[in-house]
């Protein structure tokens, strides 16, 4: 299916919007000074108190909650000094067409003051915190304001994408995929194939099913985020999702990681809750692996035995809102603490090689055994 | 420049080769059986008592010493079995033209023996082990086994590859590069324009380079392992090297670990040092970052103290016998310890965004300013 041509203007718009948020934030603390008011700006509290799960949305937002910035507070100057710093950079970044890491923001504008010992920054902790009160408080994206994520992942399928003038089939790059880049925005999709995204944990899993042809054959399209999928790769998922309108079925290891990745794809997470919308994907679905998976495929002899960390942590899901009011995850959670194993999704080689492609995937996908 | 067609007969060849060593293996031990003899074979010796660096060849090594092992000896039995039983399985994959992940292995090959409840391998350590010995046994690299490696890293840069039926433009892939899998002895060179390949640490300073432009302007490929270059990496680094005659140019952090990832590209890894020879490219250059950029490129201001762990590091590096009989490294670890910094390649961002690709590599490389 040919996707939708993108209208060209819309990088150019994007980059306006980006450029015109910033300005107004600037604008807004000149017109203060000229008007001899102190300046300030507002930042949504980004603490757990002012996040909830949304039932209706389905994903974790940010409350009402903010707290003021403050110049004229002393408390607040070092912190506002910065915030005015960055702004201006990414500003520069954007009207340059460059994209910026999170450690090489901060290295570009470590500097002493003039006539003083105090440096803008001391570390990129400090600078990663203003960056993300000031994503939080223009309404921003930080990567539309050229900061990327961090670049890991893969995709592979018969998608053919095009970014920075170059266009390619990601279906056709022997047995590796795309390195998916920490800065994925301005992507364009010029025709793909696919009923589905298939977001895999295990980048040796994807290696399987690359050569097992699963694309084609269950027609879908590969990513993996190599572990806990980094921002950039979900950033990229949302945008696949978006824009192709394709579901999302996470295959991930049966413990609290892999039902933890599945969870952050689907609700979003904690610590970016004021990003949900723009990464999470509520209609993500769980294929596996399940608790239940171990006997109905008789994987019980490679089984691996839970740790006091693992354990821990699944109490801790038990806890979680989109864990705890659904039946179907409760039992899997309580489940796998009884029989205090869990199981990776490449444990299915016991049964063949091959048996993920031809037999689990096909089986639970076709006859839509998910958990939801 | 084009490469040389490949021999159509290559892969073929390949693969005869390391069907051929296994057949070997087993048609000996059953010989042995036949003539009433006891199984057994040799194993190179892989504790550091048999490791040395080879002066002239400038690679780790594996000396002369070797172990027995006996299937007729209670304690060498299992692991007798286990080794039989990775033989068989490594041809099965090579016969069926498939791949096989580390840990994929291991639950492919999991299984309660018959009548006993002694199960063939209890963890992936155990057939990671046996693996490695098969390997240093037989003289066949793990790949060449049809094992791969974990797929991490990318590559981006003037060069078309084919793999798998598929040619692809390694200049032609947006913002990202290709995702170098985790087996890449089938990868054929079709053209490549280029006079190195600078191998990278850090992947936001790959994308620093690719937005610059580098590959073009200093005409080479870039190649990043993200952090400590994995082994699929470095075997891919090896395959261009070999094939093409290009040097390697390390940048790396002027830290411990880049140094150390530096020495692993040049020199071999203990750990691999049976496999130096398929591994380590000897005309690897380090470029930087040193500890007298720190002065010449004035980044007294970003500098990181060094940590405790650190300084132990440092250390050990010191006694390292690549390190230690070359002036100019003592020189780099002792002025590292004395100055109590490092500094990392992303430091350079704080003279500007592009200088890395405008000033420091330019100068160095086009002065040949190298450690080595």
């Amino acid at each position: 299916m040919a996707a939708k041509n993108k209208d060209k203007k819309f990088d150019e718009k994007i980059k306006k919007e980006s450029l015109d948020s910033i300005s107004g934030f600037g604008k807004k603390l000149v017109a203060a000074v000229e008007n001899k008011n102190p300046p300030s700006f507002e930042i949504p509290l980004r603490s757990k108190t002012n996040i909830s799960f949304d039932e209706k949305k389905k994903i974790l937002v940010l409350g009402d909650k903010t707290s003021s910035r403050r110049f004229l507070n002393v408390a607040h100057a070092r912190k506002f000094m910065q915030s005015a710093l960055i702004a201006s950079a990414c500003k520069e970044y954007i009207e340059h067409d460059r994209t910026v890491g999170k450690r090489e923001l901060y290295y570009n504008l470590k500097h002493s003051l003039p006539n003083s010992k105090e440096n803008t920054f001391e570390d990129d902790i400090e600078s990663g915190t203003v960056l993300n009160d000031l994503e939080a408080s223009m309404g921003v994206l930080r990567e539309r304001l050229h900061i990327e994520a961090k670049a890991r992942g893969s995709i592979y399928g018969d998608i053919t994408l095009s970014q920075a003038g170059d266009t390619f089939d990601c279906s056709k790059l022997g047995r590796g995929g795309w390195a998916i880049p920490g800065y994925t925005e301005d992507v364009d999709i010029i025709n793909y194939k696919a009923d589905f995204i298939l977001a895999i944990e295990n980048d040796a899993m994807m290696s399987r099913l690359i050569q097992e042809k699963v694309y084609k054959n269950l027609n879908c399209l590969l990513i993996t985020g190599e572990g806990m999928f980094p921002r950039g790769v979900r950033r990229f998922i949302k945008l696949l999702n978006e824009k192709l309108k394709l579901p999302v079925i996470a295959f991930v290891d049966g413990d609290p990681y892999g039902f933890y990745i599945y969870s952050v794809l689907k609700y979003g997470s904690i610590e970016l809750a004021h990003l949900s919308e723009r990464y999470a994907v509520p209609n993500t679905r769980y294929v596996g692996m399940t608790m239940d998976d171990i006997e109905t495929y008789e994987l019980q002899n490679v089984t691996e035995q839970l740790k006091e960390v693992d354990k821990k942590r699944i109490k801790e899901e038990l806890g979680y809102m989109w864990f705890k009011n659904n039946p179907a995850w409760v039992r899997q959670l309580e489940k796998m603490l009884d029989m205090g194993v869990r199981i990776e999704q490449q444990a299915l080689a016991n049964k063949s090689l091959d048996f993920v492609a031809k037999k689990y995937l096909p089986e639970k996908i076709n006859e839509e055994k998910f958990l939801d």
